[in-house]
């Protein structure tokens, strides 16, 4: 058993590591850490994880793998003493997601460690595997991200669309996390939808470098919309871009266009490709992206809905299949969860 | 008083059609029918009702004027002969929306009178408010394609976009209406968000029509996807477009854009343009909608988010401001009720 | 008009009774305060009052009468000012509702003069509608407390029951109001159900005091369990009590306890007895309470469900139209909504 | 491996009975039937299963065990066969909960083989732990009463409440099942609660003959009603009793409660005492049971809160603890999943 520790267990994304790594079969989770609930036991904090045992540390105990929860810009700093000593890091941040120090630090501020980024790697298995497989440190995608660059990949790579692309996302609140905010006040938040970020949302970045990296010159135009819907867990993007003028996919272009997406993720357990339009519920509490590619003929769009739970595959199980990877462990291990329906 | 008749009470739209007139200051709600509950206390099909004391009927007894809030198909043929007798009549359903009769074929079969498809008036005031005036036949615009025109209209009529439009619209789950159907199924809704009707949607029509007449040839592109989100009012539309090549809003583009929308709805006095992005909680209960115009600088795309309460702006409140305005009432009569918060 | 002014609208009951004095016929809404808001228009920190026109102040301007709705504690001392000048003054807080000033000190510490509180009329209009005419100071029923006391009130006042009561109530989260804590934040409260206050919930003595006071002594024995459910508003009530033994309602019990329910409130407005079950939706925005009392014949008990609006009759609705039988205006006026439903 | 069908598996609580068998270590689930269903693929009716790759059959192909999922009154007739051949059986309806067939008549109708009531075994485990082990039929419990009997035995057992009860529940709406109606309508069950089955729900038997066992003579005397939430799942039930006269728990009572409390279920591992009143949440997904015992001083009477998944603990979670213990598997086998959160 490899021993694991997460750091900054207090928020939903570590919350959700922990209920995950509690059932792995070959993790064991040993420790975990959380600056204001230091010395309190795990269950106090959250019940449904009282039957780990855990009281939440200060600071990592003896652990041979570290995943850290903590928020964009304090996680690069507190988990390079475990780079440095060669321990294999998974950030669920957004500190080590891209390739260019500028563009993290145009959004973010200065990084501690800019020559680690072009040394991580984007944690989306599908896109990474190889790479990942007994790399030291990865960057875990966004939740918005990782559905839209799912939904687009293999369309990006056969050549099918312009570099012009539009991603509306709905998100359930749990995306928000557990920091109390106006915003996310149930009574403030239910019964009602709004859009968020229209001056630029920070995921928009890791978008334009995974699928910039599938085109070819010149980088995507990505308009992206991310919008609160009343639901705790749960992300559908709908992705919109032009075909090509020399794309055709003939007679039945829906069926082939399933059946292109179909074999892109031949080898990737948890991407489905779905013939009806799939609903968020479908994913939630599992580890599975759903899409479903479509054309308008009309005007020649296509259409791609993606959705998967937020806390999963746009979180943390996504990146206990990332560091499953990075382990040379099964890529599926302590992820087989069906979805919770209804 | 004028005397008003609801013509199938039974559904949500009927029933917030009662639940306007019932309050109107200048119209008289005296008759409603329903097909299956007939003989019924209104009161008993609709307890929020049981104070008006009108009882379901078969038939509409004496009135001045007729509201249908009958399903699509079978609404036309039921009005003619109030038409006939030279009543003034709204029409809740698609059945008076389009002006081609082709296009209503295409998609709903024969139409029982295609010769008053030119005669009637497209419902939505902020557009055809003086054909409105004193007309005697109007289709109330359907839900989805009342918040995506009014967020382009001004757009289009400034000449500031390309004829290349993307809606991607969230309702609430009564804009499904009444009618029992698995997707409706609370269990099933409920902390869910799924796109349907990817293969075209009846409401699309109406949008080309309407931001048609505002544009020069060609005929707009539109791609359009409505989305079920788990509440029960409100539709927030997103709506995409590329900025036209010699466009330019100069140095204050998003002030400038909101400028413009205000000019356009200057003498409208539902329509609000918000200086953030509006939830549609501010507009639940009440017959505002609010847009929020906005630049995506870096791709010279429009985004507009649009929202309103289904039921009424999109829905029986549109209507009742329409009856006012063919009727020579004032536009806002009933209609003055604030958002319902939180 | 008489010109009103808000304490304190920057919270739900504040913002709520300005959405009711803003449409209504014969009160002015004219000045509102609001601590850390001062100095910002009304509309910024609530869109849908923007119509209004107001700006939020340090201190109430030129007003005929007074509404406060600053949280338990603070109320009493900012209303005094008001009340020696002989304002006629509605205070929503806990903090006018006790007429023994021990039981207030008991919960909620020193009161600043304790000698209102004898002289003070406890809102619940359908109980003190004749001590409230021309009343000067009155303290408005807790949201819990005023559905459990019209429940139970006709049984008590006929003789029915023994003082021995449980109260199980089902509250929506507006219910805690605007100010930010974990248990309301979105994630956590929604798809939950949590009991709460079972040590003891501060609007237990309003309901002792006021059922009391029907009641030949002893004093009734009354159990009070708050719960809160995944929606924005409403309450829902279910009152348990045992029959007297010498209770004897003879054939069609249910018909004939109806009945007795009916007359008790036949002079009340806004007191419906339900033939059915009714849940909160049916009083959703409006000043309605529906009451369904029934008798579990087998264990002989009363069962009465209540339900109403928490921000309405359990809130400013009420508080409305409290103040408009203190001022001598129509009981229902301003309050005229029907039910928003679906 | 143990081969287990599961006869209609097209409702909630057979797809979560599959859900659980799906990812159980020694269960194997090999068929599964649907009357309307049979012959389409399980995947494309609850997508969430599709990696099941099963087909609903008319029938149930070759097994060593029988769940049954039919509704009330039509599973007796359809598992007799099955009975017949000494194959176990889990009945997941009413049809064999009850010991006298009288009360099961009075209710349900003509039972099939009224000679097997008694023979079957109240499938609640942690009441009938020994009589299970081996036994070949076993009725599961209802939701309710799962959540109310297990909230009350302690207490009876020791001997600390009079035979007077109350159980006030509350549950989400999968409980009401994939059958559609009005009532389970998303618009209709959204942002509302009510009462039903105020006249008499069928879970009530099952609640007086289980806690009746633990009782001296006479019979409790019980009333039970549940309510609608609106949320999917999760079963909230406050129980209340008043206290012997004798009952005498000291000076720290809820401390000492909690204690008998845990004394009672310590060999229960689905079975947690709370020390604070938890959520429906804090079970989702899980078989746990929450419960918070304590005593309202002031009136005397015991106060226990209960909560549980209905389709979990309430349903085909305890059905699988259930064949566990029949089968002679440890309890928890494919049980031990932690709660979904948040």
């Amino acid at each position: 058993m490899v021993r694991v520790g997460i750091i900054n267990v207090t928020g939903y994304m570590g919350a959700e590591a922990a209920r995950l790594l509690a059932r792995h079969p070959e993790l064991d989770l040993v420790s975990v850490t959380g600056r204001s609930a230091a010395g309190k036991p795990l269950g106090q904090v959250f019940p449904h994880l009282a039957a780990l045992g855990l009281t939440i540390e200060e600071e990592l105990g003896e652990v041979d793998a570290v995943v850290s929860a903590l928020p964009h810009g304090a996680s690069a700093g507190a988990v390079l003493p475990y780079i440095e000593r060669g321990l294999p890091v998974l950030d669920l941040s957004v500190d080590f997601r891209l390739r260019r120090a500028e563009e993290y630090e145009a959004l973010h501020g200065v990084h501690p460690a800019p020559g680690l980024l072009s040394e991580a790697v984007y944690g989306l298995v599908e896109l990474h595997r190889e790479e990942l497989a007994g790399a030291k440190l990865a960057g875990n995608p966004g939740c918005h991200a990782a559905a839209a660059i799912l939904a687009l990949a293999p369309a990006v790579k056969a050549g099918l669309i312009e570099p012009d692309v539009i991603v509306d996302s709905k998100s359930g609140i749990s995306g928000a996390g557990r920091t109390l905010g106006l915003t996310y006040h149930f009574s403030e938040a239910n019964e009602s939808v709004a859009a968020y970020a229209l001056g630029g949302h920070f995921q928009l970045p890791e978008m334009t470098q995974e699928l910039g990296a599938l085109w070819e010159a010149p980088p995507p135009s990505i308009t992206f919309v991310p919008h609160l819907v009343p639901m705790s867990r749960g992300i559908l993007a709908t992705c919109y871009a032009s075909l090509r003028r020399d794309a055709d996919l003939g007679g039945d272009a829906d069926g082939r266009l399933r059946e292109l997406y179909a074999d892109f993720y031949a080898a990737s357990p948890f991407v489905r490709v779905a013939p009806e339009p799939p609903s968020t519920k479908q994913a939630l509490g599992s580890n599975d992206c759903l899409l479903h590619p479509s054309i308008d003929q009309r005007t020649r769009r296509l259409v791609v809905v993606s959705c998967l739970d937020n806390l999963m595959k746009g979180g943390a199980g996504q990146g206990v299949q990332c560091l499953n990877v990075m382990l040379g462990l099964p890529e599926t291990a302590g992820l087989d969860s069906l979805a919770l329906y209804p």
